[in-house]
């Protein structure tokens, strides 16, 4: 893509109204638009990264077998009466019309609506197990929508149920789904930490957190430096300096964390509720059980840019960056230009060609300094100059994002490394 | 996909809730699944209809240049009240905790945020024309939601916002979308009739839709035999039987029809409430000329059930059809069945290999009768059937959906038909 085609522009000012990292980044850059508090819209360059993060979460979802499917965002009272949940604080209800009585609300997650999906579906033990998922907008009026988007108070969230004949088939699931997050967050450059926590609103039993360990994080988690083993400090008995509970060994450490994703043992909760269940072999009926499990998509985004950037900008792993390269154009007043230009169309066309996404800041009119200061906020991978200077030379300057130096290389070279 | 882990089965009986032949067939074969009237979930079937028609359309938009990105369905009420819109009647409102009046409605549509957005970016003739589009979810109240798909309260659609120095530009652009439009309908297997409307809540001047005639449109239309011209009723002079007022030649017919996508010059209504201004080249401040153009999404794949169905089930053009092979496993109780299901298989993992996308129905205990039905009612393009009647012959049975007859041929025949 053209930068010059793209109607957002990177802000030189940082928005006075964002204390967090991954917001001021992720405006400045023009990845998103905050329409109000909790509340953004995905600009292009933004759409594109969670374009990227949904397609890993997409790969590793369907390699384990999870069916992908679109629930509905306006759920009727029925749902959440049926299963108490319809006074949850951070429930957004519905009214229409003339109607002054709420009578739907708009998602903040879907095992009643999937519970009641599978009931109309589920016969037999044959019938079992089974899983899907979805990438879709949740809703939850939260007090404290300040960190960017770590919380926001519309954000996609992917979300999967499973449906089990019994509690152990589930575990054997529970454990293939936190492998799978567990290569999803790596694919997207994050360190997450498997962790024991409470069950909120959803389930009375422990469940298990996904933590990137982060100043920013609103989670406080105590974690063995030994053996790994976490828990959330809401269900924990560690301290910080203590002994690990689980290896009886290592030291515990206190850290703020954010929460990536969770998976949740859901019992027969919801089975209950939407007669959802099945016949066994010996004839007798029984109710499934559920478990949920869900990743926040922007909120993944949003934990990469606070784990990942300078004083300068963002710096994209490769995995979920918007482009792969940015090529930047210098043109000095003179002759050499039309050279220059030449030589930057031709790179340009040529990693199109190879299928290499990429941006040409084709801009007139910048200087270098403006055009370098932008391609360090927007944290492209793999940074390309075409100047006065490096045609003279018969090369390309290369310089990596996360990295001081740059290299003068020639072209054949740079397509070889690609 | 193997039809044993697909967790939906197709229904019996045709859902006795819904008048609409779309929803009939699209809920017996477990395309879809009604949660409320007017809403409905995409179960992973539809899912896949819904994705094939949505890369279509990105292909389209994005070769015209318009940018994809995502707006928020959580609209804060400065928005419409800045327009006049905030008590139109389909608007769903929402209330949050201990709030009696609503601070936000539901994306009915996004012009205002669409400006708000834009008018942040813009600011000299440099920085236009541009263009931008989303597959977002909708909701609108709607008071006659019995059509099925085709009229949902919650549902899904593309929409298209442009941004221009002049009148004389967005109309170019204008026409460079109808092209696009025009170009969607039909690889989705839709004849469109581009036709004069009106603006509704939209804008005051005249409009275009694209309209594909049907005896189940909710709308009317008056097309001319001889040039094409079409009027809907609601702005329309013409009659049926009557002259065309275009060509002043041809016979004018009165059709029903359905709604698919529609066109909207904007004006400056939008830009004025939301600032959005540019300095042309002689200094002076003017208004951006937006236009807004929309598609139905779900209500595209709910026209072509409509329109390409017999009494069997649905029929899918191969563009969008949610696999484009379905292999029929015949097994009879005989030795033979085990040659039957190692030929399945291996045609299904040599089509898999060759990227074909195949639905492979491997379920034991179903008789022939009831697999060619469910394969009829799910209405993929071309039928595979494996028996032993095809082994001992050496060949297998492909059967087209749109067809009366089917053929036996050599399975590398088959391989070079597709």
């Amino acid at each position: 893509m053209r930068l010059s085609r793209l109607f957002t522009k990177p802000l030189r000012q940082a928005p006075k109204d964002e204390a967090s990292v991954n917001a001021k980044l992720l405006e400045r850059g023009g990845f998103v638009y905050k329409n109000s508090a909790g509340i953004y819209t995905l600009l292009p360059l933004g759409f594109r990264v969670i374009a990227k993060i949904s397609d890993i979460i997409r790969e590793e979802m369907n390699a384990i077998g999870a069916e992908e499917l679109f629930m509905p965002a306006l759920h009727d009272k029925k749902y959440l009466t049926a299963t108490g949940r319809w006074d949850v604080d951070v429930l957004f209800k519905v009214v229409s019309g003339k109607e002054k009585e709420p009578l739907f609300n708009i998602s903040w997650t879907h095992e009643e609506i999937a519970a009641e999906i599978a009931s109309k579906f589920v016969n037999s033990y044959n019938d079992l197990p089974f899983s899907f998922y979805q990438i879709q907008t949740k809703f939850r009026n939260e007090a404290r929508a300040k960190s960017g988007l770590l919380r926001g108070r519309e954000f996609l969230m992917k979300d999967l149920y499973s449906f089990h004949q019994n509690e152990k088939d589930m575990l054997k699931f529970y454990g293939e789904v936190r492998k799978a997050y567990e290569k999803i967050f790596k694919r997207c450059g994050l360190d997450s930490i498997y962790t024991l926590a409470g069950g909120g609103d959803f389930t009375a039993s422990n469940t298990h957190e996904f933590q990137v360990v982060a100043p920013v994080g609103e989670d406080t988690i105590f974690v063995c430096s030994k053996c790994g083993y976490a828990e959330n400090e809401e269900v924990s008995k560690m301290k910080n300096g203590g002994v690990c509970s689980e290896c009886g060994k290592g030291k515990v450490k206190e850290e703020k964390s954010i929460e990536v994703g969770n998976i949740f043992p859901l019992g027969t909760k919801y089975s209950e509720a939407f007669d959802l269940n099945f016949t066994d072999k010996d004839g007798n009926k029984n109710l499934v059980i559920m478990a949920s499990y869900g990743i926040g998509v922007g909120r993944t985004m949003a934990a990469v840019v606070e784990m990942s950037h300078d004083e300068k900008g963002i710096i994209w792993p490769e995995s979920i960056s918007p482009f792969r390269v940015i090529i930047v154009e210098i043109l000095s007043g003179k002759d050499k230009d039309k050279k220059v230009v030449n030589t930057a169309e031709k790179i340009y066309n040529d990693l199109q060609t190879k299928g290499v996404e990429v941006l040409y800041d084709d801009r007139k009119g910048k200087s270098a300094g403006e055009k370098f200061a932008e391609a360090d906020l927007l944290g492209i991978p793999c940074r390309v100059v075409v100047s006065g200077k490096t045609v003279d030379a018969g090369k390309i300057e290369l310089k990596k994002r996360d990295k001081k130096n740059s290299e003068l290389i020639k072209r054949e070279e740079f397509f070889k490394i690609l």
